[in-house]
């Protein structure tokens, strides 16, 4: 018989109604003839609401009991659901994270899982139970509750379905899918039938919300196929993700805005060798992700060097660069918050070198000036002054998506 | 280093700011040259609100979800406390029930603890850390959650006692310690210094609502020293709770009032040998607690047979009582809710005969009719009519607590 793992997010469980809708959702399934384990997070806001009452007692939140605190979030969840199932006259088994043998390392509030024993939910689905499984946590070498970070519940679940050889994860949501652009931002967007691991992430890295990088991750290692569903709309298909050949044509998955970036440039410093290093390596030290970079021409023996940073980091990045910068004799250092970038994704688009041409063609038409430009096997991003961001997002999905049936 | 074991209960730590005072009184206890591990229960109305949350998911509340759901209340306050006590620099350690080694058996809702195995809390004390407890809960044989019933955290904290050998067991709570009669009701009630187990196991037996009788009884039978002490107000002593001599004089430690006693009597039954036994083997087998019996001098082989029962289980019992009052051809079956329980509790009762004398003529003195008695080593209770109650109270309190100092 066939496993489906299943992940409810917070927003299916938020009150009583929505989980007794859930418990039949999967009471359907097991119905189908299916083998059911079902990941859970906890309902609604409980984790912000948690972490609130925790910054009350002790502002700096440390983690080993924060981690305590928030996983009994969905511990509520799952028994609750149980409840919920066996109204419904089917048996359910619910564990904490730590009872279905999901063995984290020992970082609190960031854990990574290390390996699953799913022994006991095998034994429980051999039983003909429905297995319910608090997302979002386990159990380190030293016997404490861990939790995997935010959107740990998705990360659970794939890990799971990996475990136990699952036929498909399910991870349910609040939204009807993966689209080809924010369809609160372009109302031309579509859903997106499938879509590769690969695509996925790069389009949480330009921006786009919709899985834990890390969960995809895990997927695309494991190979385990997933699928990105509707929770409340039981028509909804959803976006199947998994490996994909490379396709002709269609190159373009999808479209993403970025408004949390800034800009830092350097102006004005000794173009030899070692110098960008320096910057670099003064911002890796502490663990500021640097996206783009770009060094204008050398003028000489001087060059300007501008990157970006997610605008959380830009003051931390803004002083070190202040700091790397002088020491290198540059003439000024400025940052720049009125920026976004715009990308495009899609499987195999180096194998279709007219991507890019078009691309910077789509916002020359709506006389959008590009200032930066990076690119990967499936991504090309565009840094726009923040003003046009909308402008073109709106034609290069209109390009690439809307002419392009 | 002598180890103090201190349980702050729900009221105890309904916010924030309870949460910091009790940790400044734990870090206090420490520094005072103690090894110190809490045990807590849920913040507040916590329990409650998860009843009514799975209630309305089903009515029927399973058992096994209900402990998984209930017993996040506690690690709630397991991980707020700790944070609270790292505020202050100590350091702490916070366990659910299961790490702590709290074994019990299979009864969900109600388990009763089978061993602790107290390791990993003595090896967190040795590290000269604060240990905090989830109360109320444990983990079955099954490796399930289990808890252990209302009041259940007064049991935990006695129970790890005597499992780590405690010098002393502090139960904190919202009053200030155990009184001569319910302050609320008689106000010339005094704080009892000293008790016995055995008092304080016969006033729950008659109504005053002070600690769960498990718990007492656990005490007493593993010789648990334990204080119940008020939280908020430092300079409160409370009431200390061991065993105790027979002393000469001071018979009377406290006078009570329970108003939830019922009474049904069976008229005119056969006056034979098992007739008594039929009525109250039926009760006994649908696990009704009778209380107080009386049968009246037999008439022509003839008797009446009257006995009280808690006003929750009267339907249930009467229902039983004519069913079976028919079959012995029983005259006649009535039930009365108009009547309460005064009882006084007191070491060595039995060696002073008078005690029951004065008892009756304190009542007799106010016109106050008894309708029942029964007593045993350490009581005297007496059913009279409900609005003869709060006079009974009082004066039976004068005559051996205010005129007794």
């Amino acid at each position: 018989m066939d496993i489906i793992v299943q992940k409810y997010g917070g927003s299916s469980l938020s009150d009583t109604e929505k989980i007794k809708f859930v418990a039949r959702r999967i009471v359907e399934t097991k119905k189908k003839g299916y083998k059911v384990v079902v990941v859970v997070s906890a309902m609604g806001k409980t984790t912000d609401n948690l972490i609130n009452l925790a910054k009350k007692i002790n502002p700096s939140l440390p983690e080993r009991e924060l981690d305590l605190l928030l996983s009994t979030g969905e511990m509520v969840s799952v028994a609750l659901l149980c409840m919920a199932i066996e109204t419904l006259g089917e048996e359910a088994e619910g564990f904490p994270g730590y009872f279905a043998g999901i063995k984290t390392d020992n970082f609190h509030t960031k854990a990574r899982i290390q390996r699953i024993n799913p022994g006991k939910i095998m034994q429980e689905l051999d039983k003909d139970k429905i297995v319910v499984v608090a997302g979002f946590q386990g159990i380190s070498s030293e016997n404490a509750i861990t939790t995997l970070g935010r959107g740990g519940s998705d990360l659970t679940a794939i890990a799971i379905a990996a475990a136990i050889k699952a036929k498909l994860c399910e991870i349910y949501t609040d939204v009807e899918g993966v689209f080809t652009a924010d369809p609160n931002r372009v109302k031309e967007a579509r859903l997106i039938k499938e879509i590769s691991y690969d695509e996925l992430l790069e389009m949480a890295s330009t921006g786009a919300k919709v899985m834990q990088s890390r969960a995809v991750e895990f997927a695309k290692k494991y190979k385990v196929p997933f699928v990105v569903k509707p929770t409340f709309n039981k028509k909804g298909e959803g976006t199947m993700v998994k490996e994909m050949e490379v396709k002709e044509g269609a190159d373009v998955s999808s479209v993403s805005i970025d408004e949390n970036q800034a800009k830092i440039t350097i102006f004005r410093i000794p173009d030899k060798p070692g110098v960008a290093a320096e910057i670099f390596t003064a911002l890796g030290k502490e663990n500021i992700n640097v996206d783009m970079i770009i060094q204008n021409v050398s003028k000489q023996h001087y060059a300007d060097v501008s990157f970006t940073v997610n605008i959380n980091e830009l003051d931390k990045a803004f002083e070190l660069s202040k700091k790397v910068g002088e020491k290198l004799g540059a003439e000024n250092i400025e940052k720049d918050t009125d920026i976004c970038k715009i990308s495009i994704i899609g499987v195999g688009m180096m194998n279709h070198p007219g991507v890019a041409g078009r691309m910077f063609s789509a916002l020359a038409k709506v006389g959008v000036n590009i200032e930066m430009i990076s690119t990967s096997e499936i991504k090309i991003s565009c840094i726009v002054k923040k003003e046009d961001g909308e402008k073109a997002l709106k034609q290069v999905h209109k390009e690439f998506i809307e002419n392009n049936i």
